[in-house]
This record gives structure tokens, C-alpha cells and sequence, in this order.
């Protein structure tokens, strides 16, 4: 069975048996999903894939919407916390914009992955009919990523480094100069829009720029 | 039959047969292809939602996929019209201002309408296996508005009111400032997330103050 990275076990702890069936159930379904959509997966198609009875996919999940959630949260709540776990509080000016950078560039390649790209695409074009795939999807992308620099700003304006009157407001402004253009070309333009390491850098770099003339503060 | 507004006919010229049934084959089809997204659609639904014979769909559009083309062409063009047509050269820093506020509130109202929202949606969702449909959306929609900033930014640096290297990069900036936050949340979130008057007016506000912290320049 092939572990994908957002289903991979954690090194220490050995998996029990329920818990190894529910990830090949995950990883199975995952692939089948990004193929061929929601309507287009069937139970079936999960469990064989899977190599398990669809008793065993249904004792795990209680219906294929639940199977689905548990993908969107599975993959982005990977995604999410490799992009917070590494932030840092700066000290002073030069540590700002070193460390709002170094964010940019993290959650621009964890993101911009041709698998979490076909996820988005696929939850956005049920996300009318499922509604629940698209709230997990944004509670674990960009409204945890939001909240995640909502807080961090809130205590680096503290230290002066920023003056801002809305932490929310600024990091919602942060969040989408980093990620609008990228996501959105990605979303309509398929993997051929998906920039190199070296565009995506710049990218990053401007996005700071234009972040920190809208909200340097004088200094720690 | 009902007209919708992205397919409206212009005020003055009556229009032919043939471009009365073309119209009409468009507003069935993009009604249907909203719902139930382009798979979900049948050229045979679209002729009897239409009240035209199959032939007839198929003499103005050789296959399903150029007719959705057209929808896509037909919607966001209107509305990428509408954002751009009214757009005027500031003189000083307070016209540049209230030009852009002007510009970022119209451009909200305009393309945050459910009808936009949907046809986002359904093409991403078949955006890998229908790619001229997503290239015809980013085209029309968020392609030429950057386009069109960065002639106007180009313009106004000339004269001293805006200071860019990058005037496509500058664009792009008051964009995703301008649409990131409220177009992502509603593909995901759906219509609920499609905020009212007020709030996207201070959303409008806000982003111009960001941009012009970051692109102001010292006056005509």
C-alpha cells in the first residue's frame, strides 16, 4: 500500500490494525476522489481500491460526505500546521521582514502542490451541493492560516513592530497578497500555472514589501 | 422568454433571427450549466430549455464545450466591461485615491453576484478536464482587469502619482487585495459568504489604503 505524505504515520507510535485500515481507506479515497470528483467515487470503488469490504470503509466512516470531510481535514490540516508550526516572534525590524518571508515562501510550497491544488478544485466545484467539504476545507487552509498570523500580529504590534488596527483585517491582507494570484491562476489555469521556486520567491518577496509599507511599525 | 442581464441585447440595433435564437440557445444553456455543471448538462436539454430544434444548437455551436466557452466569454466579458469602462485618469493624489476606491467598489459589486460565483465554481471544479474554460474565465476576468490596472498604473506613474518597477506587479497587488479574501471565501463558503454593502465597501477602503502605503507617489 502507498502512503501518500498527508496520510503518512507519525514516526514514533505503532498504528493498530483499525487504525492502518482507516489510512489505507484515507489514502485510497483520496486518489480516487482528486480523479474523479465526489459524484464520480463510489463506496466501492474505495473499498476495493483500499483492499478492504465496504462494511469496513462504512464501520469508519459513517457515509461518503464524512469520508470526504475526512479527507479535506486530513490534507490540509498537514498542509497548515507544516506552514505555522516553524513561525517565530521576531525582535526587531530586519527579524519582521526576515520572518514574514520566510512564511510567504513555506506556505507557498506547501500549498502550491499539484494534489492540494486538485483538492480545491474539486471541494470548490461541489462545495454548493456539499457544503461541508468547502467549510473544512477553508477552516483548514486559509481561515486557519488567517488566524494563525491574526495572532502572531496581534503581538508583534505589542512589541511595535507593526501598527495595525485590526490584527484579522491585516492578516486577511497578508494571507491574500501572498496566496491570491498564485491560488487563483492554479484554480483556472490548471498545474501549468503553478510557479517555479524562483518565481515563487520573488513573488513572496513583493508580497512582504507591500505588506510592510502598509504596516511597519517604528521598532521594538 | 426570460433575458438575463449577461446576455442583455444593446439598446439600439434589433437583432436578427439567428442572433435571437443564439441568445436564447445561451441564457438556456447557462442556466442549466450553472445547476448541474458541464457534464451534468446535454445538448438535448439545453435545445428543449431553449425551445429550439438540437440542429439548431449545434448550427451556432459545433460542439458542447464551445458553447460553454461561449457562456464563460459572454458573462465575464460583460462583466469585465462593466469594472473597466467607467475607469478615468486621476489628476492628484485625492482624485488617485478616490479613483481607486471607486474602482475596487465596483469591481466587488459587480463580479460578487451569485450567477458569477457559481460559473467560478463549477469552472474550476472541471478546470483540469475542460481547460478552455477555466483560460476563457481567467481571460476574462481577473486576466484583462490586471491588464487593464497595469495600463492605467503605467499611465499614472508617468505623472508622478503612483512609484512602481513593476506595473503588471503592481496590478496584480490591488487585485488579490482587492478580490482574494472575498472570492475564496465564497467559492468555498458559498453565497452566505458573499458580503453586503458595507462590508465590502470597508474591504474596498481598506485595500486601497494598503496599496497606496506601498505605491504612492509624491503627487502630480
Amino acid at each position: 500500500m502507498k502512503m501518500s505524505h498527508a496520510n503518512a504515520p507519525s514516526k514514533d507510535k505503532p498504528l493498530s490494525r483499525s487504525e492502518r485500515k482507516r489510512r489505507a481507506i484515507l489514502d485510497a479515497a483520496a486518489e480516487i476522489f482528486l480523479q474523479h470528483g465526489f459524484l464520480g467515487t463510489s463506496m466501492d470503488d474505495v473499498a476495493a481500491r483500499a483492499a478492504v469490504s465496504k462494511q469496513t470503509v462504512y464501520k469508519q466512516f459513517a457515509s461518503k460526505e464524512a469520508l470526504f470531510v475526512a479527507i479535506v481535514r486530513s490534507m490540509t490540516g498537514q498542509a497548515g500546521g507544516r506552514v505555522q508550526s516553524e513561525m517565530r516572534d521576531p525582535q526587531d525590524r530586519e527579524q519582521l521582514a526576515a520572518e514574514l518571508l520566510a512564511y510567504a515562501e513555506r506556505q507557498l510550497t506547501i500549498v502550491m502542490t499539484p494534489r492540494l491544488m486538485q483538492l480545491r478544485r474539486v471541494v470548490i466545484g461541489e462545495a454548493v451541493r456539499f457544503p461541508e467539504l468547502g467549510q473544512a476545507l477553508y477552516d483548514g487552509g486559509p481561515g486557519r492560516a488567517i488566524a494563525g498570523l491574526s495572532e502572531a500580529f496581534t503581538r508583534w504590534a505589542d512589541r511595535g513592530l507593526l501598527v495595525i488596527d485590526s490584527p484579522l483585517a491585516a492578516a486577511t491582507h497578508f494571507n491574500w497578497l501572498v496566496m491570491g494570484e498564485p491560488v487563483n491562476r492554479a484554480m483556472l489555469l490548471g498545474d501549468k500555472a503553478i510557479p517555479g521556486k524562483a518565481a515563487l520567491r520573488r513573488h513572496a518577496a513583493d508580497a512582504v514589501r507591500v505588506f510592510l509599507a502598509a504596516y511597519a511599525g517604528p521598532g521594538a
